[in-house]
């Protein structure tokens, strides 16, 4: 069950108004790595998490923290658009220049949101659920979740050369150093995951259940195959890795005629 | 520049027809960790890769296999389509339980794709490219990899406990050991990159653009922490993990009013 | 900024495992009017209202409750799946009706999720943020609000025919009880917002803006004059009501051909 | 059954080509509250709707005003991109101002649309059905169908502001206007039908359903609730309203491991 | 400009209810080749179409009467809907053949849309308007609309052996009937335009923007050249059709590091 | 099954850097009619080809061809992102028209992808498998073709005046040649379908199924009939034309009420 104050976790007030730049902070509130990612995926992950507390707890306090992020972004936008001359376009007419910065803002953020936060992306694509993952198997899933927050905070990293304004550095320092600490929570909790079941998911795997002589070659093509000789030696799961050309290991299939109520079509070949 | 030939990576034959399985089948094809998602992730990381011939040539190799994989899996769904009664209403009619085991396949694949696999996940929802990440970072987009193989021979796993034919589950046994392989290198090519470039995705950026300070704390709530104390000790990037129970260091924001052109609500709290 | 704790707000325990209705539930979680679009829903709102205070901590409590119904729906899927045949397809096989029963599920429940909920709708389309409303008009939004309870209470009670699990019963009648609430509340706000904004959103129009004398008017087929009689008398912005038939103000357009740079068709038409 | 004459229903002629504004005009076609969702909501509204004729012939007429509605933005958009430099990059090298204007304008209108309207919203995302609703539920579908009209509204009047052009404006004047009468006539409705049917939605729900004693209390943060104590007195049903912070009613819920089958972690915990 | 009447084209009256093959005919309605797709497709074509009136009114008659063919599907599915027992689970749960049976059918048209049509497909995937053209080439997009008309017909076909209602199948004679004439028209139209232009779209390049060396040669695998030694002689276009095996024209290609500002993977082989 | 070497079909080298251009390149590698598109799609129908080895062999190898296509675009893009100055907005802060002109680019090259391209089209939006088309049937499916690879070269002819850059202007001569081609091959085949099937799809129907009466009239509105007397004479299956206004066959359809556990509207006019 959740909670709330009114006071933001960090500072979400930039020095000055940029609606241009509003534009590119929504990736890190509705973008495949945005909060609302991290967000939903943790809490989903923990939702569904079956024993296993000390891991159901991180997910969920994570979870709920992040939440509070997508709050500081919204802040963030919203301050961005306050006092920019978003609606006064016949002004603008009279300096092109302004109105040709005008034209890089996202329409919808005066159109739609009245100068409020979108729960899209920076090229105003809706956030979608498809973007995360709750498997039930928590090693699977932590990387998941050390790759979130590695693809988020170097997105935050490139955000922060795109701009001079202190404001929105200081709270772009605060989510690098929680990024920072998300990964290494995850990279923990990875390590301990991957010593009691090996590194390959599902280490739960009945050993008949696999072609294990397929389970270590790298299939390369022949220009590469030097580039590629460092595949070499002993695999992370400590068989070898072996380095062989593809090649098929099956004939070329043929497909029976579909029935006549399926109306494909009816050539000659198809009557061989 | 890509080729082919007419031959299968692997035998793709199912023992009988099932067109419900089939249906299961297509979450490997269009899924968010279908085979769709790993072939398209590995060559746009490829394409994009700057210098590192080792590891484009590694991305695109294996690209490039997961495209023949998505070529298996839609031979095996088009011949667990083969022979079954999709069309025969009628008949089934005089049979409820045929009609009602046949409710269970998808429709698309009888009224849309001739009984053919479809590029979409196991309830039918198209694949699309929101799924897939090529940031230029390769240590994070190792990890993403390592992430999609893991959720992929996980979907595989449990897949293969809920069918028993025999043809079926060699081609699984196949993708199986091929999700080894690819975990394996994404792990080994990840432990290289760390050791340059450290844990912590990117490597590369300048300490002050941190609030170094909020790097290693657990913000826990107050019942959670006895179960989070095993987060302590070193972090993995060689920092001493803090647990803290989670606090506001912002006051609340106040936004200004919108200006009169947004039309946004206008009420007695807004002329305070 | 946001806190929680592990208990639920009410309780999530079915009598019974049932992961045919498992599927149904999820269009309370992840669908167009579920608990996932609320809970965004009200805390965009909340996040982008400028001054207001009164609505905006209802928006911002309302939403963080939200975010705990989620929380009971999720653990509600994961109970509904627990302890049932979904991998035992070679048991069911014996009992052709069980496996035709099974085959109703939502088959990413078991592939994707290992018995954990999906943030998806109960077709298995993912939640998406083109749902959600926050158009910083408290008045217009509101009205979404009050929209978005009643169709949450409509598939509420659709949904509590179609079982007979106790359990979910008892959670379900919770849900229509706070479903009544926020109906209450919203329709609260809203009659204080008509009384000083006026019924017609927006309210700040200036009167100029509007060509008033299509403002009243009602266009009607013939056939429907009679069954639409009843509109007619004050409106509810005091002016009268008209019925009119449709008829054309304008002329036929004609658009102009398109430059060569376009290669649009060059028929004779286009060069008359 | 439809029918159409070449007339539009209103005049849709912009004083001068403007590609950059036409990209804002999307918003109004294609958007989640553009003309063809409010079409398509009441004609798909319409076709379920289940006697109440003097409702099902409103809801017809009216989705059939909107497809001319689309049919004058459209048209309005196609002449927006008549005359515009948006295939002379070269020339407007030359003049860095000008290509940066166009640099505003969607690419899609040049590329795909060869000129013409796109079915999209202003920042190129596809119209989808995900954004309407029919419910079969009257009262709940007006209250939707007023939402619709309100936000409708609300853009379109802040796009005003964001042209001087008379012919753009001219057009605005009589969506504005009809979307009061649209407003108009959704209330009227609701009246109705509260009148009949109570304020709550469903209002058939038998009382035995709901847990009555949580139907009308506020759940409100501490400090929120001096914001909040305007919520009070009787609630639009006739019941008083209560404000109580919030409390969890159930315990923390333990899930149960999953089976085997479902290869999810299986650490120490899961073993207790 | 639009209006209607209250009858529908032809009859769309099943002989029984059938809540699982109103699921199947979703496909028509909300599918990618649906009637939603023609009606849009069509009216957005002729929208956008500059002179060549002749052209226009044809797409505009046609996508004028493919609304009402959407209206009469949407009535089929209602009805199908009627009298089913799609509530009365725990009556079901004594037969649970029946109960199996009722699995089968699309949740949504109970809990979310009360037993009337959804804008959906088969799957429950919401329409969306990336599935159709308008591109201001009419040779083009008759083409489009030719495949349309096409892929619809095949799917009606497909659903006519699916069902032996007798009233479906008369509405389904009449939806193949109009996609007779359909395909007809753009046929025609077609044959018109390839007259004028050419085969090739678009007919108004200018010949030395193309390599003209390769726009005759089918690139081919060695053991496919012999099955495809059928493409030869003349081309469509008038030139000779040539066969070769594929092979690249351009050498490898190398990128430029990223700017440290990206924070791409600085290795070794970056620094080369 | 598939291969790769490292050279690309066909130079892609710009001759300086335009990441505003970039954007609009992003249309042919994730639009509707993107590389990806034709890739996927004619691989797609090849996999699900029974029989007729001659056309599935032209739709794998064409498909092949595509995925290099992807990677040359893929690449281009790449190349028009180095160099650009899209970081470094302190520097263009001084210069106002670089910032506007920037303002242009899709902000993701630079925040997601670290100048790499984009599985996305030229609005950002992701390509998705809702755009691909495998029916079965070859002569609907090459339908489909023609149009993609029409659709595809008509937006290559587009922004080929859209730049002034050779480097540019050289891959897309190559583009639209092998558009070209590939028109001409599926127009081929189609030509000899036809010349089995006949035009109409499916050429497989027994004619008792259609309503004939109804398969050769073009229904038109009285203004427009005078602009489509063209329609006249035999179609292209031999039948005659015919023209007739529109006009219902049906009657207005009533639909009845829906049980009480639907939770529909229950007014009056629902009880008569």
């Amino acid at each position: 069950m959740f909670f709330r104050t009114g006071e933001l976790q960090y500072y979400a007030k930039p020095d000055a108004p940029d609606p241009v730049f509003a534009k590119k902070v929504q990736e890190l509130i509705g973008g495949q790595y945005g909060e609302m990612s991290v967000a939903m995926q943790y809490l989903f992950q923990g939702w569904s998490t079956r024993g296993n507390e000390k891991y159901k707890y991180l997910l969920m306090d994570t979870g709920t923290e992040e939440l509070g992020h997508i709050e500081m972004l919204a802040t963030m936008v919203a301050r961005l658009l306050e006092g920019a001359p978003v609606h006064e376009q016949e002004k603008a007419a009279s300096d092109p220049i302004v109105g040709a910065i005008m034209g890089g803002m996202n329409p919808q953020h005066a159109i739609v949101h009245g100068l409020g936060a979108s729960p899209k992306d920076s090229n105003g694509v809706p956030w979608n659920a498809g973007y995360i993952v709750a498997s039930g198997n928590l090693l699977a899933d932590f990387r998941a979740n050390v790759n979130a927050e590695s693809q988020g905070r170097l997105q935050v990293a490139r955000l922060y050369s795109m701009t001079d304004d202190k404001g929105v550095k200081d709270l772009f320092s605060f989510l690098l150093a929680r990024d920072t600490m998300h990964q290494n929570q995850w990279l923990a909790a990875i390590k301990e995951l991957e010593a009691k079941e090996g590194p390959i998911v599902p280490g739960t795997l009945p050993p008949e259940w696999e072609a294990t002589e397929f389970s270590h070659t790298l299939y390369t093509n022949s220009e590469s195959s030097k580039e590629l000789k460092w595949i070499n030696g002993p695999a992370p799961d400590g068989h070898e890795f072996k380095i062989s050309k593809p090649e098929p290991f099956s004939v070329k299939p043929e497909l029976k005629p579909a029935p006549p109520q399926s109306h494909n079509s009816l050539s000659e070949d198809n009557l061989k």
